[in-house]
C-alpha cells in the first residue's frame, strides 16, 4: 500500500530525531533552555525582519494564539469558508478568542482577495448590533494547495492595514508554499502580521512555530500559551525539532521533495485537475469506479466529494510511488 | 554540578525513546493509531476499574480538561490555596472552565480534608449571588510531597459524593505518590472521578494521561482536547511514551528510584525537614549561609522562602549524588 | 410623521405603567418578591404545561440564557442565516455560550425546516475536528414576519428529538405570531424546549420572559442570569410588567391590534408583498422613487435593500395611520 | 415594620417616575434617543473632566463592563477579599473578563491601600506561570460603609499608574460616599479610570451609569454592552432615570437624607459600632437577645455574623423611623 492520505502522519525525519536526542543533555525547563532562546533570532534571519517565535505542539494552537493578538472577544476574524480554522479545528478559535466569530468569505481555490473580503464586510453596519471584523486569516498554501504570490499578499496586507485589520497566515504547509514559489520564506510571508509556521507535516514530530512580526505581542502570546496548557516543561525537545528543520534549510528540502512528487503525479492528471498544483496537494476528478481501480492497485487516498479524490505527498513520499501513481492515473 | 531543582527537566528515559522511534512505523493521524487505542484498556487494567484514558502534552491541559467534565462555567473548583492549578498554571482553569472560580481551602502540607473543605463551603449561601462549588481538586503527591492514603481518599470521595461534587486528582507526581505508598496505582487513586496521570516528570517527554473513571465523559474531553489545540496529529508518539512507561511498570520503577534518592537525603535532614518525605520532594530548613555552603559544593536547588530550600529527585538522580547531598547536609 | 420603523421603540402601555407604579409598594429585592414568584404558575397555565419563567431585560439575554441550557461551549446552535441571533445581537451567543458556534441554515422567509437543517448538519462528520450541533433556534414570528404552524413545530420538535438537539424559540414577536395564528400561546410554542417570550415590542418597557419547559433547568438559568448581570435588584418592576401584559390577555389584544393594522396595509400592497403578512411586519417592493413619495407624505420606515421597504406596526399604531399608509401605497 | 435591610429594594423616587413617563414621547430605539445622548456631557460636567457615560441595568454589569477595558482575559483584578465583585456577583467578573482572576487583598473596613495591594502582588513572579494583575477595583463607599478621601484615592491612583494597572471604582453607593464627604462627586472619584455610578439604591429603578474617564474606551464598552444583552431597546427610560437623578442634584439630596438617618442611628450606638458611619450603612454589635428585642419592636435588618447586625438607610427612610431605631438601641 502506498499512502497519499495526508502528510500529517508521516514519520519524523532522522535529523529531527537526532536533534531531539541531543536535547536530552540540556535541562532548563519550559522555554528557559538555550534552544528555545535561539528561535527569535533564527526566524528573524529567515524572514529578514525582526520577529518573535515560539514553539507550540499544534497548528490549531499556533493559529489561535496568533489570532488572539489581533481579534478581541467581541470581534471577528474573516477567513475562507473552507478554511481549516472554520471547518476542521473543532471550534478552537471560538475558545481561544473567547467567543469571537469567524466571518466566512468566498474565493476561488480557498484563497481570499481584497475584493472578496470587501464584499463580505462592507455591508456590515458600523453599529454595535453587528460584530465587526478585527482580523483576516489566510492559508498558505491554501486548503486546495494554491499559493499566494508576494503581489497578492501585498494587496491583502494593504487592504488589511487600510481597514485596521490584522493579517494572520495559517502556514500548516507554509514550507510547501514557499518551495512552490521559489523558496523564499520572506516572500511567502510577505506583509503578514503573524504566521503559524508548520513543521509537523514536513518532518517534525510535535512542533510548530508561532511567528509574530510585531515582537511586542510576544509577551501576550507567552502568557496565553501557558494559560492554554501549551507550555511544555521539556520545551527544549520542541525547539530542537524546529532548529533541526531550519538547519541547512531542511524545511525547504523536505518541501521541495514533496512538491516534486506532487508534480510527477500532476503531470499525469491533465484536465482531471480541479486546481493548479502549486504545493503538495492534488485534487483530481475521478469517478467512483476509477477510484476503486486505483485502490485495487494499493493506492490510498481520501475521496473528495462524489467525483474526485485528494492526494497529498509528503517529505517521505518515495519517487517511485509517485511515478507509480502517475502511471496508474494515466492508465485509467 | 548536581541538580536537585526539579524533576520537570529530566531527560527522556531510553525505553521511551525506543518506543517513540518505533512509532515512526505507524501512520494513522491524531488518535486513530493502534497505540492510542490501547490506552483505555491499559489504564482500566491498571486501576482495576473501567476508565477512558487520553494523552495530552501537559499536566495543565490534563487537569483542566478533566475539571471541565465536572464544573460548569458558573461554578467553582475547591482546591488548596497552594495548589498548582491556583498558583502555577497561569490561569488555565479560568480559561478551560470559561470563568469558573477556584475556591481556596487551607490544609496542612497542601492536603485537603473534608473538614477543611466544609469550613470553606458551608458558609456559602445557596443563592445565585454566590458561586457554588461543583468539584474538588486534590494533588497526589501534594505540593509538599505528601501522599493521600486510601482512607483519606475514601473520606474525600464520600464527602464529595454527599455534596454532589466531582473529585479530581492532579497527579503530576502520581507515580511517586503511588510508589511511596506501596506501589498500588489503584489505591493511590482510590475514589476519584478523574486523574491527570503524570509521566513527563518521571521519564516521558511530552505525554500525560487524562484518566476518566466515568468513561461516558470521554467524548466531551475528546472534543474539548481538539478545541484546545491539544489533539496532535502525530499522537502515536505520545501514546508510545505512555505505553513505554506502563510496560513492565517502568513508571513505578522510575518513581521508586527517585523516592529512594529522596529518602537517602531525608535521612540526613533530621528535624530540618518541614514535611514528611513521602515521595520525591524535600523541604528543608536551611539558612542562607547553609545554602551557600551547599551551592559552593555544586548542589543546585531552589530557595523556599527565606530559611528553607526545596530539593527534588528524579528518575535519573544518581545514587551517589543523593548520598553526596545527604553527606553535605549532615556536615553543615 | 407617522412611524413604521419598528415596534421596538413604542411607548409603554398604560396598564404596564400602572402595574409598575403599584410595585413601589413591594420591597423584597431581586426576584424574591411576590410578583416574580407568580411567573412560573402564570406561564404554566398559559402554555398548559409545567414550565419555569424568569424575567430579563432584553431578548438577547433571554435567547442566550435559554440556549446555554442546551448547547455546550464546544457545540453549535443551528439557526437561520438571517436570524437575529446571528445578524443583530452583537455576538452575544458567542459570549453566553462561551465560544459555541452558530451554524447557518437557509430557509424561505427566514423559517427553518427539518430538511433544511438536515442538509446542513448531515455532512458534518462525527469526529472531533468538526463542531457538532447541540441545539436549534427558530424565530416565531420569523425575521420576515412569518409564523410556524403547530404542525411545522411538531415536525421540527420531532426532528430535534431524533437528533438529540434542543429546540429554542426566539419569540421577540411571539405575541404577534400567536395572534396571527388564532391566539393560542400553546400552539405557537408547540414542542419547543424553551422560549424567549417578548413583551417589550408589544407594550412593556424592559421585561421579556425566559420560559423553560424543562423546569429543572431553571436553577442553571438563575445562576447564569445573575452571572450575566441581569438579576436586577428591583426585579419586581419587571415582573409587574409581564404580569400586566398577561392580565386579561393584554399581550394578545396588543398583538391583534398591531396585526390588524398590518393587514390593513397589506390589503393595499398586492403583489408588492415579498412575504405573506402573518404578524405585524410587511416587506414591500417599492422603488426608490416610490419610497421618496411615501416619505414625502410623512411615512417613516426602513429601506430593505435597494428595491423594497420594511413596515412594522405596533400596539399603538393608530388605525387611521395604517389606513393612510395603505391608501398612499395604493396610490403609487 | 420599619425596614433597615437594605437600600436595594426602596421604591422609585417620584421625580424618576415622572421623567420615565415623559420618555414615552421619545421614540428612537436603543441609545439613539436624545436622553441617552445627554449622558456624556452631563457626567463630564459633574466630574469636571471629560468622560463617556452609558446606562446599564445593574451594578454587576457596570462593574464588569468597565473592568473589561483594563483587564485582559489572562490577567487579574485586585480587589478586597470582601468586595461585592468577589463575594456577591455570582462570578460575573469571570464571565465578563473571560476567565481573568480576582486577586484578593486584605484591608481594614474593606478598603484597599497601596501597601495592602503591594504586599499581595509584589511576591508574584514576573513569569507566565503566574497570573499578573492588570487592574485594581475599589468600592466607594466600601462594603462596610467607609469612604475613600481624595488623598487616599490619589495614593491609590499613583500606585496604580506606577504599576501599570487600571483603577476602577465600584460606586453602588457612590452617592452616599460623596454625600458623606462633602458632596463632591469629583473628589469622591478622584483619580479613577472608571466608575460604576449607582443610582438604583438611591431612588432609580433600573439604571446605573458606567463612567469612563478615558472616553476612547467607550466604543469597546458599547460593543460589549450589546454583546452582554444589556443594550435595551427602550434605553431612553434608563437615561431618563439617570437624568432625573442628576437634575437639581437629586442624587446628592437623596444620599444626604439616607446618610443623615444613618447618623441619627449611629448616635445611639456608641462603641457598639464596628466601623465608622461615613455613608448609609451601620454595622452594630448586638447580641442575639438584643436583636430579638429590636425585631420584636418591628425593626427589620440582617444579622452580621453571630454578634452583630447590619442596618442600611435609604432615600426614603423616614426620620421618625430612624429616631425610633436609635431610641430602641439606646434602650437595650
Amino acid at each position: 500500500m502506498t499512502k497519499f492520505h495526508s502528510d500529517n502522519a508521516a514519520p519524523v525525519h532522522p535529523n529531527v530525531w537526532e536533534a531531539m536526542r541531543k536535547a536530552d543533555e540540556a535541562d532548563n525547563p519550559y522555554d528557559g533552555d538555550a534552544l528555545s532562546s535561539e528561535l527569535d533570532g533564527r526566524f528573524s534571519d529567515l524572514f529578514g525582519r525582526e520577529c518573535a517565535a515560539m514553539w507550540v505542539a499544534t497548528g490549531t494552537a499556533a493559529n489561535c494564539l496568533a489570532l488572539a493578538t489581533m481579534c478581541q472577544p467581541h470581534g471577528a476574524v474573516v477567513c475562507h469558508e473552507e478554511s481549516h480554522i472554520e471547518v476542521d479545528e473543532g471550534g478552537a478559535p471560538g475558545f481561544y478568542l473567547h467567543g469571537a466569530k469567524l466571518m466566512l468569505a468566498a474565493g476561488d481555490g480557498a484563497k481570499l482577495t481584497p475584493d472578496g473580503i470587501a464584499s463580505l464586510i462592507d455591508p456590515i453596519r458600523d453599529d454595535v448590533h453587528q460584530v465587526q471584523p478585527h482580523a483576516i486569516a489566510i492559508t498558505q498554501a491554501s486548503e486546495y494547495g494554491l499559493t499566494y504570490t508576494p503581489e497578492e499578499l501585498a494587496a491583502l496586507s494593504n487592504f488589511a492595514k487600510a481597514r485596521g485589520l490584522g493579517l494572520h497566515m495559517d502556514g500548516a504547509r507554509f514550507a510547501n508554499a514557499a518551495a512552490g514559489a521559489g523558496g523564499s520564506a520572506k516572500e511567502a510571508a510577505h506583509g503578514v502580521d503573524s504566521l503559524a509556521f508548520g513543521f509537523i507535516k514536513n518532518g517534525a514530530m510535535s512542533a510548530e512555530a508561532v511567528v509574530l512580526f510585531d515582537p511586542e505581542q510576544a509577551a501576550m502570546v507567552k502568557y496565553r500559551r501557558k494559560r492554554a496548557g501549551h507550555l511544555q516543561c521539556k520545551g527544549r525537545y520542541l525547539a530542537a525539532q524546529i532548529l533541526a528543520m531550519l538547519d541547512g534549510e531542511l524545511w525547504l528540502a523536505n518541501a521541495r521533495h514533496a512538491n516534486a512528487a506532487a508534480q510527477d503525479i500532476a503531470g499525469a492528471c491533465g484536465n482531471r485537475l480541479m486546481h493548479a498544483v502549486e504545493a503538495n496537494e492534488l485534487f483530481v476528478r475521478l469517478s467512483p469506479v476509477e477510484r476503486d481501480t486505483l485502490r485495487a492497485q494499493g493506492f490510498e487516498f481520501y475521496d473528495w466529494g462524489a467525483d474526485a479524490a485528494r492526494f497529498v505527498t509528503a517529505w517521505n513520499t518515495r519517487a517511485e510511488d509517485a511515478r507509480a501513481l502517475a502511471k496508474a492515473i494515466s492508465s485509467l
